[in-house]
Order: structure tokens, then sequence, then C-alpha cells
């Protein structure tokens, strides 16, 4: 194994660490345990708060600033935070107007969250994200996964946060879920640092296909095809998922699981735009890039989210954090 | 070679295509031939065109618009765009102000850029960048190598032709170059699409000191070492040869060359900033991510440029590119 770490006990923390100073303008570490909240809280705002397993970064810490995430709570890599963990962000995010939880459909993930939730007194309504088309139940879930539309679900419901109450964001965090289909392929695994070694085996001339973000089995072991196969095989399970919803104006994201070249994931994002758009989809907001990833492994997702005017306005509102940026 | 592209042939040319309809909003294509311009150009400023060989994504074309680049040049993988198209993408991106190239040290890349120059009849300057401390000479290189510091180059001076002359740039150009420096780790290969093999063997235990952003050697190969060792390692690299300038503000840079996860890269800015801190730098920017790569390779450069009053203004001065966003 191979990582730029010193230790696999200390690496989470010193790059947390790390993190905080790099963005201090942005963001600070909790004051009573290790989680990354907002530096400028917004008093009454209802808070958004998101986290789960490391290792997917930028999800969830580089997420946190104005316009998205009030507080991220990392656990140890692919293991869910603690209830305790959670609790205390909940606490200190917190400024009046309640707190709305984001959690990618993990059985892990799912259990803290609602123990925290049953912990805290204070107003709490939890969005649970499920993009994940490939299967309908894996390794860690009961029900599908949630993986990189949990970006898109932020940053919506993050614009929205700006003016919103509790109910009314649980709300369109459903709604916006329920819009976004996601599928990811993978070319190599990844190499958790406690375990020292790969998750899974794979040929040199193989690829997983509906893989999940820890390396999870998807759909099925196939020989390695060239992109436009890789991306037709995404479109088609994207839009058989999509049944007849499958058209209009979309948001497209290509994201990197962490070891694919930019340069990849852009012949990707060409291919399967070509394809959305010849099956009648129109991509009027695209992102491409690592966001959501599985370590170091090589390989990529599509997802697709199908707009309507007020989903558009809140995707184009301004948001500053350390991994997407724009309007301000 | 597992890669997400169709052909090796084409790959680069769908890359370009996706990157352009990706961020039609900041970019487009050259009409009459393959480079990237930016989509509004400021009639009378002096145009800042950069490139190189492809394979460094996001540099360079990441990094055409406002307030940075006007147009980038990609060559195929590793090898230096012609002279016919770095003429071609200079002649439609000049609108009177003349043209600055901005080059990285390689022979192949200086040899083109001065046969484009004496082929133009613009006005053309040109700024050499060779802040690569690790090797005097190398592979490709007469003197030391453009690598990751070119990035802050092309960034001060993007900020800078908002409002000045063609020999006041190149001026700002040699100097910010004089005040930057860098140094890089790999702890694996890379692999070219075209070779179909990693350019180099290197063992499970090994990593490579120095290292170029094409895989060339460095100053030598050890034994992996923790992070923190790493970090000692570069820090000592880049004092050094700074010598009495090691002190005062600093723009600290982790650069991630296309395979390491960005929590190693996070860990490892925390280390090198708290050894520059050590010495007597003081780290009020920074900069973290994978911006000048090398194809899929795993490691990190640590870049840092001394700041004055003048570069750190222009450090901050709005950027709205694909790649480097803030202040607007």
């Amino acid at each position: 194994m191979k990582k730029l770490i010193n230790d696999v006990e200390t690496a989470m923390t010193e790059s947390l660490a790390g993190f905080c100073t790099a963005h201090s303008d942005i963001v600070r570490m909790g004051e009573l345990a290790p989680f990354v909240q907002r530096r400028n809280l917004k008093p009454g705002k209802v808070a958004l708060l998101s986290g789960g397993g490391s290792g997917h970064e930028p999800l969830h810490t580089g997420f946190v600033g104005h316009g998205m995430l009030d507080a991220a709570c990392p656990g140890q890599v692919f293991t869910s935070p603690t209830p305790d963990l959670i609790l205390a962000a909940a606490e200190a995010a917190d400024t009046g107007g309640g707190v709305l939880f984001i959690v990618k459909n993990y059985e892990g993930d799912v259990m803290n969250f609602d123990m925290a939730r049953e912990m805290s007194e204070k107003s709490i309504a939890t969005v649970i994200t499920d993009d994940d088309v490939a299967v309908e139940t894996s390794t860690f879930s009961t029900g599908r996964r949630g993986v990189a539309g949990t970006l898109i679900v932020e940053k919506i419901l993050g614009a929205a946060a700006e003016g919103r109450g509790l109910a009314a964001l649980k709300t369109l965090g459903d709604r916006v879920n329920a819009a976004t289909r996601s599928i990811g392929i993978a070319l190599t695994s990844c190499t958790v640092p406690a375990a020292g070694k790969p998750t899974f085996d794979i040929a040199e001339d193989e690829m997983e296909v509906g893989v999940g973000i820890h390396g999870e089995p998807g759909r099925r072991r196939v020989k390695l095809k060239p992109a436009a196969g890789i991306a037709a095989e995404m479109v088609n399970a994207i839009t058989a998922d999509l049944g007849e919803r499958a058209r209009g104006e979309v948001i497209l994201l290509i994201n990197g699981f962490g070891a694919t070249p930019l340069s990849e994931l852009y012949l990707m994002y060409d291919g399967v735009r070509r394809l959305l758009e010849a099956v009648g989809m129109i991509v009027t907001r695209s992102l491409v890039g690592n966001f959501v990833t599985s370590l170091d492994m090589a390989g990529c997702s599509a997802t697709v989210s199908i707009l309507d005017e007020e989903m558009k306005r809140l995707w184009d509102a301004p948001v500053h954090t350390a991994a997407l940026r724009w309007g301000m």
C-alpha cells in the first residue's frame, strides 16, 4: 500500500487539520469534537448537516460554506460517524431554525443519524439520498445507495436554506433526490488504509458496472469497453430507471472516483451528453471532476438530475465552499 | 492499460470537445484549429497564451477565462503543441495589445513557441517558467523544469493583464517565476495512452524524489517514507534553494499528480505548512488539489512562492476559469 500518511490511526485527524487551516476563511473545526462547521453561521437559518465515512473527499467537508452545508461529520474511512459526533455538530450548527440531516442511504449512517436525532432536543428532519440505480440492495444498504447525486441535493438545499423553514426543505430535498439518478463503473479497486490491500480484485481487462462508492459490487463484472460503450451502458441504466421522466432540462454530473485523469472525465462527459441529448434530454447544467470519490479508485459515475425552474434557480445560486464555488 | 477512452488517436479531441461544451460559458474551441480560447476577449488587453503537452489537466485549458489565460494550446499527451497551432491561437487571441507566451521550460515547448513567435507579425514576449528545484537539467529540459509554479505565474499575470502592457507583464512574470520554487515526489508511474504501459518501474516500497511531471527521473529513488519525512524533504529542498529569501508571507500550493486522494493532499499540506512556519515563513495563501497533473501518477508536489504586496493583491484578484474560481 502506498499512501501519503504518517499513521493509519492519525491520518484522518491530520488531514482534517490541514483542510481546516487551508480553508480557514470558510470553515473551522468543531470546538468539542472533530467535525467541520461553517465559519459564519446565520442566526435563525435551518442548519444543513451531512456526514458519513471519510474517503469520499471533497464530500462532505468540501461542501461546507455559504449556500451549501453548515456542518459535516466525517467518520473514519468508510465508517459512519458516531451519534455523539453528529449530536455535537447538530448542537453547534443550530442557530434556532432547526437542523436538516442529509444522509446517504447506508444502514450505519441512517442508524447513527437517527440515534443522534433521538438524543437531541433540537427540531431535526432527515433527507435520505438513494440515487444509485445500479442495485436495489447492497452490501451496506437496504434499498438503493446514496452516491454522487447527494452533491446535487446538498447544493440545491443549501441555496434554499438561505430562506426557508425545515418542513419546506425536507419536502424539497426529497423531491430533488427523487429527480436524481446515478450509476458508476470502476476500473480498479480502492485501498482502505487500515486494510492495507485492495478491497477487491479485478483483472487487467475487466470493469465493475454499477460499483458502489466503497468498492461494493454492482450489477456485473464485464470486459473493459471503449468509453462510448460505457457511456451507453450508463445512459441506458439511468433512462430506463427514469422512464417517462427522462426528458427536458437536466444537470449532468460526471464524477471521478479519485484516480481517473480529468481528461478522461471530460471525454466521458462528451459521450454521455451526446447520448442523453439523442434521447431527448437537454443538458443545461454541467459539472465534471472528482467530487464524490472512493479513495484511489479509478473509474467514474454519471448523475442526471431532472430540472424544473425552481431547482435550476437554486442550482445557479451563489455557493462558496472549498470544493464548489460560483456566483460570488 | 485501463483508460476511459475510445481510441488513443482521438482521445484528446474528444476530451477537448467535452471540456469546451461543459464550460461553454467561459471558453470556446478555436475556429481554425483545436486550441481553447476565452469566450469574451477584451479589446486592447495583452493576450496571455500558454500551452504544452496534454496530460497535465486542468493545466492549461482549465485556466482559460477572466483573470487568467486568454488561450491555451494543448499538444498531444506529453508532446509540445506545433508552431502552427500556437500561431493560430496567438492570431485569434490578440486584440491589439500584443501577446505574452507563458512557457514551461522544456526544449520542445521553448522551440515551438519561439518558432510561432518568429512566424507571427504580432508583438510577442515570452515568460519561461522553471520553478522545479529538483534537478538542474533533465530528460526534456536544459536548465530547470517548469512545473506547478506555472499556475502561480499564470494567475498573477492574468490579474495584472487586465490593466498592463506587454513589457510590464514580461517583467512581472519573470519576477513571479523567480520567487517560486517547487519539488515533487512520485509513488507510482503514469501511463501514456500511446505507450500503453507505465513510463517507469518503481517497487512497492519506493518513491521517486524530485520527479518531473512527465515521470522523468528526479534526484533519487528511495524507500517510501511517512508523510512527515516527505514533507521535510520537500521543505529542505525548497528552503535550501531559496536561501535568504525563505521568509515572510508565501503561497503554499500542494498539487496532486492525478491519482492521489484529496485527503492525502490535505495531510501533506498540514505537514509542509508546519515545517515552513517553523523556519520562519508565513503561509497566508493556500491552494490544495489536482492542478498540474501527470495523467494517473500517484504523488504530489509542493510549491512555495514568496509574496510581496503586489503579488498578494494580484493573487487575490477575481478569477473565473473552469479549474480556478474566486472573487466573482
